[in-house]
């Protein structure tokens, strides 16, 4: 029976400082505890309705951590979700590994992307596009924040996240680094390389000064009507699909 | 000074029976307000606070409605908003104009696109590239869910919408209709015409089967990583860039 110390437990990883203290986090939902069940991630709890059971019926019974049978209303107690028929699983973060190149690869730098909504849709965007590697600012939302991990539908699973100065990183990449700005080159007459880096800045200053004097290429996406902006996670998207149809 | 009749009114307004019977809507936020008074829309109340009256005083001295200046909590209890320090509007819904279709122009259609974050994004999109009339299934969001006007940020104003049967649409329309699909054509490979329609579908079924018959060319966003989907708002975004440069 899931004890009130668990349930404890399990709350506080709603909170960053928790999650940190124990090197824990929780994903809710079908979809994303399905993939990260499947994932090379430790999962340590599992927590789910009848429901789920009937239609994950191996996954829960080959689980190796603690798993728990409990109702719709005590599941939706625990998390973070309004509504939540299904499952809930607690993992383990993950070390950080030292950072290593491929050939022909694409990295994505967020500058202070502090929506985690926006960063979930900017982890599943590079999923889709086959980006594997996100170099975070510190100030960018908590990778491992309910909201993110909701929002990339289960692509938090396969990509590999840094939180790094970025100023630091740029200063030693060998890669050419292209900023999204409004003012840059026009990205349908643009060449992309094989590899590079693209840079998304803060939902409302773009990208610092600072960062600003490493990009080697500024780029924008062209404008047909009055819209001020485009919502980064959407811009993301545009950069990546122009990014990689122009070596496809 | 606000009565409590007035309060009452604009409150109402939150819950769409209310915004069909009264023909009235509001936004918030000053990003939101102030396109909403430079528009052709009618606007019956201004509620603000110091702040905004500071920063857009001609704006509000020259308000043809009703005017209220308020504190930052009194604002905030009006609206859907958690936090507002800036104003409220309220406006007349504008009444339907009949359909007609200009020279060389792209129509987006919503087949139940059920989420109003979604659907706020998806005008902020077609208003950046220059799409300016959406028809929207019956099912779809309602387009003055103070979520969608706020998601668009201001984009509102600048598209036309028609809430109508989309299958009697597609029946009568000479334009090719094109609808997104996890297996039709490569957008890639694919030219776009200087017209046409764009269908996109519900978040979690797609295009109806129904529809699905009427629509001409079938099309795809190239996938290289492992995301099952994209978000509708992104893939409406990446489609609409694709047709765009096809013909830039």
């Amino acid at each position: 029976m899931l004890g009130k110390n668990t349930l404890k437990f399990i709350k506080s990883l709603q909170q960053k400082k928790f999650r940190k203290l124990e090197r824990s986090f929780f994903v809710e939902g079908s979809k994303n505890v399905t993939e990260l069940l499947h994932s090379d991630y430790l999962s340590t709890h599992l927590i789910y309705t009848d429901k789920y059971y009937l239609e994950n019926r191996a996954l829960v019974d080959n689980f190796r951590g603690e798993t728990y049978l409990v109702t719709q209303k005590v599941l939706e107690s625990m998390g973070a979700f309004k509504t939540n028929d299904s499952a809930l699983a607690v993992a383990k973060i993950k070390e950080e590994v030292p950072f290593s190149l491929e050939q022909d690869e694409w990295i994505i730098a967020l500058d202070d992307v502090r929506d985690p909504g926006n960063l979930g849709t900017i982890i599943r965007i590079a999923d889709w596009y086959g980006i594997k590697k996100l170099m975070l600012s510190l100030e960018t939302a908590d990778f491992y924040n309910p909201k993110v991990l909701q929002a990339s539908m289960g692509s938090f699973t396969r990509v590999e996240i840094w939180y790094t100065d970025l100023l630091e990183y740029f200063n030693d990449t060998p890669l050419d680094i292209f900023g999204a700005f409004l003012n840059g080159k026009n990205i349908y007459q643009t060449v992309f390389p094989k590899s590079g880096i693209l840079v998304m800045g803060n939902e409302s200053s773009g990208i610092s000064k600072e960062l600003e004097a490493h990009v080697h290429q500024k780029i924008t996406i062209p404008r047909f009507g009055n819209a001020e902006s485009l919502n980064v996670g959407v811009a993301t998207a545009i950069f990546c699909d122009n990014i990689k149809r122009s070596t496809y």
